[in-house]
């Protein structure tokens, strides 16, 4: 293929991906949902006008990466650890129960398979997609709703975050048991050796950014210097530790989300994200969609795989939050609060096509369960607040004192300093 | 190669520019040319760490696509239409003598070949290098002394804007006549229509995004949508017509130069470019320069052709100067000023490469000519300015008149609105 040609497939993916994400939009869903929906036109399973060739494939590696990267940076550390126990033990439980599920959901279809079993850890993978709560759905349906700041917002927000870490070590964990050349203890031990280096290489690279970007605030460096960091963690991450690349980027974002320009790098990803790569990933899952070998058995599947992963993450959720002490219609709640599923499942589901423990035709079950529960979510968290209004009028008093803040956070922009953005002498 | 391997690649490349690019900076040379540097060191030049993979020149083509697209946004139509006369005859001239001074120098090292022939188009192609003026370095070494917006300033810039566009037509002409199926009023025919129908399809798609951009401003469907014009028009022009695609992404730049949102976009598409794209492209100059083939002729050679792009430069245009009754002193500062050469001579080069007009030896002779070029001129400018004040006097009463307007083309962020600059909901 002649260089130039990429520049065909990149405008057609582009404007297919915003023109179905601003239908999505319109149509009250997460925007996501259409850039899914413009691959799949544009894939295997429709038009068949792009292929997914290496080159898309690896810029939309660099696309996941860049987005978990950006999830890592906009993590508030403090607050996380600050409101962590409960939402840790809500996320715990909402992550084990999906994990449960799904595994016995495949088990189900597929017959039961032993313990360390290559359709054991296939169908464990099923589990997996399931673990991880979409923050960025959670926080939309909850924002529109004017919701966010309440407390049931903040634990749901903090859980969503935290179980899309829980889901990254799940992730890891599961694919690393499934390399047969590797023992589970080794799995375990360079598991632990990661987080542990990745805290203490992390605490060390975190000093010297806060020096960097003191000496040097709102400059290009700062930003590259992240961006190197970030894709050296996801390097180092898959190939001496044998953890997705993904986790690595997530971490490097975390090691970065308290200096003072973490909103600055991370707006200046985001708009690498938006433009090119985002859209790229996400269109690039629907291009790799095949229902070719769709038949009723998997139909079916797809549809017990959306039930039992919006009800496991409920049960799971609701209870532990009862477990706590949260009135019966707070857990609720919350539990339906967190049954969005988003990028992460699609993340989880993409690395899971790459190291051969999904095959693309349940790409349609994950896609399916991202548009079920973004539609699902908003409208049932909003007949669960109509009918116990109490919460939801607390939380609007919170809501306007908070007002300012949340504007603040809204557009991440209006923290940058208004005038020059970089200095252009010291780049 | 697994995808996550591109990591450590694009790590080591981002860090290696950023780095170089700073010390060119301290050492007052351009960062293009450290970036460069840093490609020729980590290529097979000498530490051979990263080898040019198709990911990486895919990536580098994408990065030069961004940076033509970039230079049209950034161009000022109006002014380049009222200044227009003089600084075209003198671009004109500054293209003419040394396309010719080029392609003669070929041919007295390798011998005269008839026109027509393979060597005459490699010969013609030396002097295609050594048309484009450097917007970018001219106009950073006229405002470190603080003369960009005196007469002369003004004239250098304008002339070497039109030399980029005259240079992309020479490029396309001898690429299209080289092509041994083309025949040669076919590739007039078809640049012809090309520029026509960029003509008639730009006004049409300026019209379009004018209303788009009057109905959305500042929202990211604008600069996806710039984003797919470039790519498109970048696809059009080499696969429809034969012309090259950074001559179309220019195009794309030039007709939406002149909607509001035009800094809008162009910063979002800088900001792509310098943090990935940009320094890939830079640094594949370098990765591509291969030494092996290095002997005492092409050493020679290399150092003729420094002196060859520089004479003929300013003999070039100080003639057209002298011409158009500039006294001496002013003819022979906007000759002078014009000799810079940078990005468009390596896209240029980049081009003859990917066709067979250029072998990788020839990138070393191109890469001292840009070095050469961005150091000489400042200090012979300084030289002649000093020598002749009288214009730097006028000049810097200009230029305090102009310091507002000045002050706010340095900063192109300072034009957006400062607080929202994407409306959330209407992405």
């Amino acid at each position: 293929m002649e260089t130039y040609e990429i520049c065909k497939d990149l405008a057609i993916i582009i404007v297919f991906a915003k023109v179905f994400g601003l239908i999505a939009r319109k149509l009250k869903a997460p925007q996501v949902v259409g850039e899914i929906v413009a691959g799949l036109i544009l894939g295997p399973c429709v038009l068949g006008w792009i292929e997914a060739t290496p080159f898309i494939q690896q810029m939309a590696e660099i696309g996941v990466i860049l987005l978990m990267f950006c999830a890592g940076l906009e993590t508030n550390l403090k607050d996380l650890i600050k409101t962590g126990p409960k939402a840790l033990a809500i996320a715990c439980s909402g992550v084990f129960v999906p994990l449960a599920g799904g595994t016995l959901l495949y088990m189900a279809f597929y017959g039961f398979a032993k313990v360390g079993s290559p359709d054991f850890f296939k169908a464990l993978f099923m589990g997996t997609i399931m673990t991880a709560t979409s923050v960025s759905i959670t926080v939309e349906a909850l924002r529109e709703m004017g919701h966010l700041k309440g407390e049931i917002g903040t634990t749901i927000l903090n859980a969503a975050i935290i179980d899309d870490i829980l889901g990254m070590i799940v992730l890891t964990v599961v694919i690393g048991f499934n390399d047969p050349t590797a023992r589970p203890l080794i799995v375990l031990r360079n598991t632990g050796i990661f987080f542990a280096l990745a805290i203490i290489v992390g605490y060390c690279a975190y000093k010297v950014f806060k020096k960097i970007d003191q000496r040097y605030p709102h400059t290009r460096r700062i930003t590259i210097a992240g961006l190197a960091l970030c894709l050296a963690l996801a390097f180092i991450a898959e190939h001496y530790f044998g953890i997705a690349d993904i986790t690595g980027a997530y971490v490097a974002g975390l090691i970065l989300c308290n200096i003072h320009d973490s909103n600055y790098i991370a707006r200046r990803i985001d708009i690498n994200s938006y433009i090119m790569f985002g859209p790229i990933f996400f269109a690039s899952i629907g291009l790799k969609t095949d229902i070719k070998d769709m038949n009723w058995s998997i139909l079916w599947f797809s549809l017990a795989f959306v039930a039992v992963a919006l009800l496991t993450k409920i049960i799971g959720c609701s209870l532990m939050a009862l477990l706590l002490r949260y009135p019966p219609k707070h857990a609720i709640k919350i539990g339906v609060g967190m049954m969005t599923r988003g990028e992460v499942a699609l993340i989880v589901s993409q690395k899971g096509l790459a190291v051969g423990l999904l095959s693309p035709v349940y790409f349609t079950s994950v896609i399916l369960l991202i548009i079920f529960s973004s539609i699902l979510t908003p409208i049932a968290l909003k007949a669960l607040y109509a009918f116990s209004p109490d919460e939801s009028i607390k939380a609007a008093e919170e809501e306007a004192s908070n007002e300012a803040a949340e504007a603040k956070e809204e557009t991440p922009v209006a923290e940058e300093t208004p005038v020059i953005e970089e200095t252009p002498q010291e780049q």
